[in-house]
Order: C-alpha cells, then structure tokens, then sequence
C-alpha cells in the first residue's frame, strides 16, 4: 500500500517535471538520471549556460529558469555556468560587432545583473555559479586539440545554421565550429547530468552528451524547453528584436506589453509564462473557446506574470493604471507627458505635424510617423490631423496623442 | 654592357631556379621575392617542413632538397622546419596508428636521423633548424582561438582530400581541419618569404599565406615540386608504398632498385633524380626515341644516382654486381644467403615448398608466395616447382631461388 503510494508519488513528480518540456535526449534520460542519483543517494548536477555578452532576462529566459527551480525545489543541485570564456574572446573576426571581446570587469558585472535577475526564480544561494573561463583559459594548445578530435566536421555540419550557412557559402570562421564543442567540454568539466537549455541549443548540448561519452562519463540528459514567441507572435522572444518582456520591467509596463500579444499568443503565454495549475489553465482555455473575450484572458495573464515578478498588489495597481490609461475612451482623462516647448526645434514656435510628432517620439521613424498621421492615430487637442504637413502653432497646453499610448501636452 | 650582362645572369638564376618547379604561387612571387630581397640586401628564408615521424629520406625528398641547395648556394637562408607539436600529439583519435604520440626524445632522434640524411644534399650548417614546438605549445586557448579565427570553413573544405572526405561521408576529425593552419601559423613565426614542398602540400602551404596577410605580413611565395612516382611507376614514391629509393639505401640495391622502375619512368627519373645537364639529358632522351635499349639509360640513371649519394666507385662496383647477379643467366654463380636449418620449422625436416618459401621470405603473404611458385617463378636447385605442396626435405646446401631476386642456401 505504501509502495504504490510511494510509486504513485514519484510519477507525479516525474510528470510535473515533463510538463511543458519540448525535448528529452534520450527520452528516458531523466526518468534514468532521477533513478540513478537515488540508487546514488545524491542530487543531480543540472547546468543552464549563460552568455554574459546579453545579461538581461526575460520571460523567454524564465521558461528555463522555472523548470530549474522545480529540480532545485526536489533539493538537485542547479549549476549556473557563464560563457566567460567566450565573451572575453568575442569574435575575433571583428564582424559581428554585438560580440565584440568584454573585459574581465565587464564580464563580472553582466554576470553580477544576471545573478540578481535570476534570484527572481531560483534560489541564487543553493546554486552553484561557475565561470567557464576557470579551465578554459587553462587548456594548452595540446589538450585544444586533443578536444578538437573527439568530433567530427560532419557532425558539427549537422548544427542547423551551419549547415545552412555551409550550403548557401556564408562564410564559417573556423572557431565558430570550436564553441560548441568548449561548451561541450564544459559538461564534463562539471560533471553535468542534465543540461538545461532552448530548442535552438539542442546541438550545442548534445556536444556535451558526446564529449562526456569519450572521457568515459556517462552523458548527460539534454532537457529542452519551448522558445517563447515574442510580443510580435511570429519571432522568439529576443531583446534584439525588441519584443520581450523583461523580468525586470515595470509592472505598468509588463501589463501593457502583455495585453498587446496577438490573441493567437495567449495559450503559449498561458503555459509558459504563467504559474496557474493545469486545471486552471485548462478552465481558460474552455472559456476562450466558448466566446470569451480574449481581453479578459489577457489581464489574467499579465496580473499572474505581474504577481510573480512583482507583487499581488502591484499586479492590481498595474490593471488599473491600463484601464484608465488605455480602456477609457475619454481623451482629456488621460495621463498626458509634459514637454517643454522650449526643447522643441521649431522656427517661431511654429511646425508641420510630422516634425512635431517626429521630436516628441524620437524613436520612431519620420515615415512610419507620416503613416500613423495618415491614418489617423494622430490627435491634437482631442481633433484628428490627417496631413502630416500642417502647420501647428507651439502653444502651451496644446495636447497631442500619438497611436495608442503616447500623451503630451506642451508646457 | 655590362648591365644587359648582369641582366642576362639573374634571368639566368631565375630560369635555373624555376627549372623542374611545378606550381609558383603567385605566378610572379619567386622573381618578387628575390627583387625584394635585393633592393633590401637581405637573404630569402625558404621554409620546408618535415613531419618527424617518417625520419627516411628516398629520392622524392630530394627533388625538394636539390632545389633548396640551389637557393642556398646563392646565400639564401633555409629553415628547416621539424613539426614536432604535431608529432607530440599524434592522431588523437587513434585511427591512425602510423600516427601514435612521440616522446621529445623520439621527435629529437627523429630529427637527428633526418638531418643527417639531408646533410647529403644541403648545408646543414648554414640551414637553420627550428621545432615549431616551440612557439605552437605556448599558444593560450584563447590564441588559438583567435589563430583559427583567420580561416573559414569553406576554404579549409577546398583542400583535396578534406573535400573528398566530406563529400563521401568519411569522418574528418575537427583537429585535422586545425593542423593546416597551425602550419600556415608557423610562416608567421619564422617570417617565411618561400614556401617549398610536394605539389600535395599546396594547400597547406597556401594557409600560410593567409595567416601571414591577416598577421599584415608580406604573404610567403609557395613552390611546389612535382612528386616523384616510386618504383611501381604509379604511385608517388612513398615508404608507406614500399616503392622508394632510400638515400641511405646501400649502392647494390640503389642500382637494383633503378634497373626494376618502368620504362615510362625513364624520363621522369632523368628529370628529377639525376644532376644531367639539360642538354645531357636532351641527348639521352634523343637517344631512347631513336630506339636506344631503355636498359642501358637506367644503368645511366642508375650509375649518376649512386654517385650523388655515394660516390662514382660505388656506382661502378654497384653495376659490375648487378650485372654479374642479374644479367648473368647461370644460377649457380648466384650469392646464395644462408640459411640454418635449424630455424626453419619443420616436422622430421620435411616441409612443403609454400610452407618453407614463405619461412625464407617472411615479409609477403602466404598467398603471394603460392601465386609466385604456381607462376614458375620458384626453383630448386636449380630445377623449376610449380606445385606449392610438393614436400620438400631439408637438406644442407639445397638452393633455393624466389622470385627474381631472392637467393638462399641451407646449411
């Protein structure tokens, strides 16, 4: 009786821990690695590389994060590994510039910024944070090349974007072909069982499974979580595409960027970014398919993230703030944004619409401003402008509304 | 005058120089070279490489070593350039087990043996000596890095062999794409103007040139000799095929060895074995074509070697023999080897003819030995066996002949 309660017991933890996992390699690599570390009587090594050239994390990042805090939760010791080794390199060839070489301070300082951003799920005291640049920086040329030989060109052919690369005659630097196979060398520098990781780092980790095998280590289990679509619902979420949610935003902000997800996003969103239960989740689901209105789904979701990485409190103040910032169709309710005419380029305080618009939300191409005017997202004092070539006087208290959420009003 | 003299003497060099050379990179690099070094007033350093784990030297080699004699004669500086890193490490896979690991001590007899080999063609003396060792294990991994950083992929993938492999699905292993470049590195270190090697070294010697432009260097000319076929008159001469003239072979078997090559050879050994004049070969092939015996112009050939590498006695001696040992048809006058009885084994001192041939010539198959005997090629004193089974009792003072050229006599 006790057994099968016992029996039933570790089921359900082995479930949870599947749950919402992409890829296991091998498939039964867990199931395999929990027994084994039992038989063992110790935890599991579990490692999630991080590259301290892009420290800012996001709800793509938390996938991965929360699934780590789960084995950290079954007592699994969580090893946090920072590519210093490669960010202090960069590219040598000089022409991806967004990896140019960090400097040793830099390199702690990202690492610094993303420990913090990661205390927001895990527990930063029980994990293990190493960086990779240790051993690395150690290797001789020999024992480089000694590693080098445990893997073949064709199986690194294999990598996805090389082999696209390869074929299309976009030049591959030959060191390119070496990282993987460092990162690999890192698994069996610390005794990786699990490493952590998205879909696109299926390759990358299974180096790790091979590196460990020719130094007579049983391989690690690769665990791959989904990608997470970004506020566009087309491309993954990346800060170099400027469509994610970052752990760190503001809550108004978290809200706002939540509720501008396509409504094709919000079960993703539902089971990736939120901390409802399976049967919750599965109730919202039911609900959207009977004619709910996906706006609702949405608020839930943004208050959830919201309570996570903030609080209950602020999730509610944020709803509100949207509400009456964005919902209220009464254009002098807004909260309007007080800008200087002094600090506005203008000949006798007069300018066309488009260079009006263009200074206040400089972030933004004239010509996409000259379309938002044209098609009418473009307000002043409460009156659509469509001719982006109007003259408009500078005078204080003038209100302006550009899109959905941008208020000014001259001072 | 007096400078369409001088003019007429470099074309003279140069033309000398280019004699037998196969591929110049670029076209015009040798005469730049050498334009450069003059206006200068610096010597050239010519490189070549040499891998110690294969210390023997055979006729190939000296094709290359003649034409670096000829640079140094006119004061130029050869570095001799021992790849012990490479050597050091082997095939770290262990398929190839031709290329297992040397220990400093082996590298450095290796080098010993080799030099004194070379001391038979160049000055030793005047040459310089260097292990890239030396440089290529102080490389940091993050050297490294950046050295492979230089070269793609794709041109790594336009090397011959490596394309080949690729393209059949035969594994390359990653450190194989790195030893090229590592040799191009080494142009780099010893500010290599002159490349020289086999035209298969053409590619590695090409990194060189890479590696030396990305170092803002000067990028070294490449001059590749062509590949002197062995004695098969097939492949090139290679003591892996068995098919070489070794430097140190004694004067019988250098002659021996010259007389067995085929006759299409003939004008390829005059080329590239032999210090002829031009014109004295121009005759000799003039001379083959009017129907001279093909014969006679290897024992020319044959004679003009020895001379090189011994000296014009022992080439008189070596022909007296052979044609004393192989011209002359009596088998009796033959110089029979001999061999006790006692170390062959044999139950009650009989055994079969295949049984006993293949005891006496131990370095050919079983198989081969059969298909020699059922050819007609095995006699007994001096009577011919064809059957491999017919029993054969060991008696003192029995002769046995395989093959042409394989003399023995029981005692």
């Amino acid at each position: 009786m006790f057994g099968l309660f016992l029996f039933l017991k570790i089921m359900e933890t082995l479930n949870k821990l599947k749950e919402n996992v992409e890829i296991i390699l091998p498939e039964n690599g867990l199931d395999e690695k929990l027994k084994q570390a039992k038989k063992e009587g110790r935890s599991l090594i579990i490692k999630l590389g991080f590259d301290p050239t892009a420290p800012d994390l996001h709800l793509g990042h938390a996938v991965m994060l929360k699934k780590l805090k789960e084995f950290q939760d079954l007592g699994h010791q969580i090893v946090i590994l920072v590519g210093s080794f490669t960010a202090q390199i960069g590219d040598p060839t000089g022409k991806n510039k967004s990896r140019k070489p960090l400097s040793n301070e830099e390199v702690l300082h990202n690492a610094e910024t993303y420990i913090s951003q990661l205390s927001k799920i895990i527990d930063v005291e029980k994990s293990k944070i190493v960086f990779n640049s240790e051993w690395l920086d150690q290797l001789s040329s020999s024992e480089i090349i000694q590693i080098l030989s445990k893997v073949t060109v064709a199986q690194l052919m294999h990598r996805n974007d090389f082999n696209k690369r390869f074929t299309e005659n976009t030049p591959i630097a030959m060191h390119e072909l070496v990282y993987p196979i460092l990162q690999g060398f890192d698994s069996v520098k610390i005794n990786c069982d699990i490493e952590m990781g998205g879909t696109d780092q299926l390759f990358n980790c299974t180096m790790g499974r091979q590196l460990q095998q020719t130094y007579g280590m049983d391989p690690q289990t690769v665990m791959c979580m989904p990608l997470l679509r970004g506020l566009d619902g087309k491309e993954k979420m990346s800060k170099s595409l400027n469509n994610i949610i970052g752990l760190t935003d503001a809550p108004n902000d978290m809200f706002g960027k939540t509720m501008s997800i396509p409504d094709s996003l919000i079960e993703e969103f539902l089971d990736l970014t939120t901390n409802f239960s399976l049967e919750e989740k599965q109730e919202l689901i039911e609900q959207l398919a009977k004619g709910e209105n996906p706006m609702n789904l949405k608020k839930l979701i943004a208050k959830n993230i919201i309570s996570q990485y903030h609080d209950v409190k602020a999730a509610e103040e944020a709803e509100e703030f949207f509400v009456n910032q964005f919902q209220s169709q009464k254009f002098e309710e807004k909260v309007f944004e007080p800008v200087m005419i002094s600090s506005i380029e203008a000949k006798n305080r007069i300018t066309s619409l488009v260079e009006l618009c263009s200074q206040l939300k400089n972030d933004v191409s004239k010509s996409a401003i000259r379309r938002l005017i044209e098609s009418g997202a473009v307000q002043i004092n409460n009156e659509k402008l469509t001719n982006p070539l109007i003259d408009i006087p500078l005078h204080p208290e003038t209100k302006i509304k550009i899109g959905k959420r941008n208020f000014y009003e001259l001072k």
